[in-house]
């Protein structure tokens, strides 16, 4: 035990000396966050040098769909690595890719028609945004204006960090940001007002909005805020009407994790543009797909001399071995009846969870398919999620909260054992504040 | 045979149904340029349905340094994968990325102290791009420009397309793009005047301007343009006595592909960022890095409350298999001597290649490393560099010119038989061309 520990500490040492984390107050690993080196990681667990054991109650970032070195997803990267690691995706093409951008078509509704190759969520933005652009000014409409909702997060690349919302990514930036015109948030079934401030938007600036992007159904970056599928629906209807193209990010809320497939298919609406990442590869590997329709792509489809080709590329774009990760994860969807499995561990999660409304302090405890979450309510400019992430971590629970919006987001091979244990933890981590969150709570 | 073409075949159609490939017109698709599934891969060939070999030439756009399908790397990659394939990164790590950081930072000179990490060239920019403005506004200084060169090229998502110059990328985008100032671009040892012109935005404009971007010694996207060491280090100097931060992009030139290890380290001057890819894991995964100072970094280092913290991420960032990759691609530098050897083979295509001085149409033979390039010249506004690649599919070549650049790129692992099939393929390639080009040739 003490040399494991002394590896530890030793690698957190170095680590500390050589790196600078993303997303990260590097001076809050002085005292406030541990910085825990992690020695290896099977199923819902991470594992440190001293055999501790973390749950990832947050899929690490959103991205681990079924569990850490999933034995399948790892003989299937293992079997690609033998015959074709990576190739230039210009001219030359391969079997793994072919095969999943068919099968995500087919999952998907048929005015969908093809699909765009990047290598992460910001960079799919990107090619979106420029696509839709594009396609406008091969139309020869000058329409260089986006519009996006309040709270919205849709990366930290200078195009996604503009259609963005959320100040603590976007505010210093703000003289590097392109103008973007910003939506009312919906929430829950209040979206009446900012359906308002769509259609003023929409009459007022249409001929120079080329697209309207938001994450249907979560603004996940944006303290989980979930919304209406109606509000959705009206809006894209709005937006098409007006002849604005729509980008749905569903980057996060994609590969079932609102409950369906993909969130739009909640909605009755169908997007012109589609982002997917994170779960892709099940939290392997990077990728990152934009799928817009056949009409989209028809336009740029044309004799090279006129010069209307989307040249938008990354180096390893399509890269065969994160295609064939996500290949393993089309096949488990299909293997385990994910989605129905899904219906039933979100149930139950939800039940168990009612429980922390005893605390008065737990607010707006609300849930979309697997996504579950809730606010330490009445303590605006205190760290109390911080709290929170440090005494999970104390019982062996991955938490990282949204300021004071804590969440789960786990792996859908979570076990219901599991899944109480979490919410028994969550009680025991609550109580402990009880007193601190004094004349906060009922309990 | 008949089996296989037909399985290439249908690939092939699937492929045209489904995909939308990166920097390509689809359009040349179904004439000019066959789209050709590939099977598998080993060592500097790709291998197609029907078994033919195509040599990579370019390594895949310049990711590949040590083969395809590598048993040194696919053995590390394999080993990683049974203990830990990606965490989150934030409060969270592991040994894989703290040994590849300390690694990096030991072959660097010791004014660099911390690594950032992203998943492509382009987010590694947007990252340096972000850091050198948010390290200015930190510091009170309203610095919200960026000097780039004419010609250059940084990438495709909105902030690294600002800092770009390629009329192909950036044209129909430029009412997205950030204002940029652009210095002319220097070529070989003409560059008295991009001197001069840096100087004299720097007097005019050094208080708006947060960073100078180049990629060092070679820009690569823009025709293989090499230039002057000479104009880096003076270029540099001139930055850091303005108080303008310096980013090297040496996303395509860094891991030994100029000669050094580093294009960097044949300039006599260090950067204050700089911003590595491609190379980095030997063509296997999407990694990149952002290499800074502990300056920079302390400039950030505040507690949180102080809202200085760059709070930048892509959910994949740190990836372990990645990282894995990355360490083995070192291991091999290290274990194989490999810029010695690189230096013989370089110096042996070199010599080779000025066979093709012969042709009158051949202007401008330069090489610098790895890169060798030259230009079929007087023949503006006509793909001939498309003739050049169509003729070299058909000898088992994978060249992928410039416009009517046309360069080698290849795998260090490449022989020295390989390397003269290939000039002597050149060879027979401009052959053909002698009576198309008629009165441009001296053959």
């Amino acid at each position: 035990m003490t040399l494991d520990n002394t590896e530890s500490a030793k690698l957190k040492e170095l680590d500390l000396s050589c790196i600078w984390h993303p997303c990260t107050q590097m001076h809050d690993h002085e005292a406030n966050i541990p910085l825990i080196p992690i020695a290896r990681a099977q199923g819902v667990y991470l594992y440190d040098f001293e055999n501790r054991a973390y749950l990832d109650c947050v899929s690490s970032w959103w991205v681990n769909l079924f569990g850490h070195c999933n034995p399948y997803i790892s003989a299937k990267l293992k079997e690609q690595l033998d015959s074709l690691e990576h190739i230039i995706f210009a001219g030359f093409t391969h079997k793994p890719i072919i095969e999943l951008s068919h099968r995500l078509l087919e999952l998907l509704d048929s005015k969908f028609g093809k699909c765009f190759y990047a290598d992460n969520g910001s960079s799919a933005i990107e090619v979106a945004l420029k696509m839709a652009f594009h396609a406008c000014a091969i139309q020869k409409k000058k329409k260089n204006k986006f519009i996006c909702l309040e709270n919205a997060y849709h990366g930290e690349t200078i195009g996604a960090l503009s259609v963005g919302d959320v100040g603590i990514y976007t505010q210093v930036y703000q003289p590097l940001l392109l103008e973007t015109l910003k939506v009312k948030a919906p929430s829950g079934e209040n979206f009446a007002e900012s359906l308002e401030s769509l259609k003023t938007l929409l009459q007022a600036h249409k001929e120079e909005i080329a697209a309207f992007v938001l994450e249907p159904l979560i603004q996940c970056a944006g303290n989980m805020n979930m919304y209406s599928a109606k509000f959705v629906q009206e809006a894209v209807k709005m937006c098409q009407e007006a002849g604005v193209y729509v980008i749905f990010d569903e980057i996060a809320v994609g590969f079932g994790r609102t409950g369906s497939f993909f969130a739009y298919q909640q909605c009755g609406v169908v997007p012109d543009f589609l982002c997917l990442s994170k779960g892709i590869t099940g939290g392997y590997l990077p990728l990152s797909v934009v799928i817009t329709t056949n009409e989209i792509y028809s336009l740029f489809y044309a004799p090279y001399e006129e010069h209307k080709a989307f040249l938008h590329s990354h180096s390893y774009t399509g890269n065969a071995l994160a295609c064939a990760c996500a290949n393993a994860v089309l096949d488990i969807f299909e293997r385990d009846n994910v989605l129905e499995n899904n219906a039933i561990l979100s149930q139950f999660i939800w039940k168990k969870l009612q429980v922390l409304q005893e605390f008065g302090f737990v607010q707006n405890l609300r849930h979309q398919g697997m996504v579950f979450a809730f606010d330490l309510g009445g303590f605006e400019g205190q760290r109390k999620g911080l709290e929170v992430f440090n005494a999970g971590l104390k019982r062996g629970l991955l938490l990282r909260p949204l300021g004071n919006t804590i969440y789960l987001m786990p792996p859908y091979v979570l076990t219901k054992e599991q899944a109480s244990y979490i919410v028994e933890s969550l009680v025991e981590i609550l109580k402990i504040f009880v007193d601190k969150f004094a004349n906060k709570t009922k309990v």
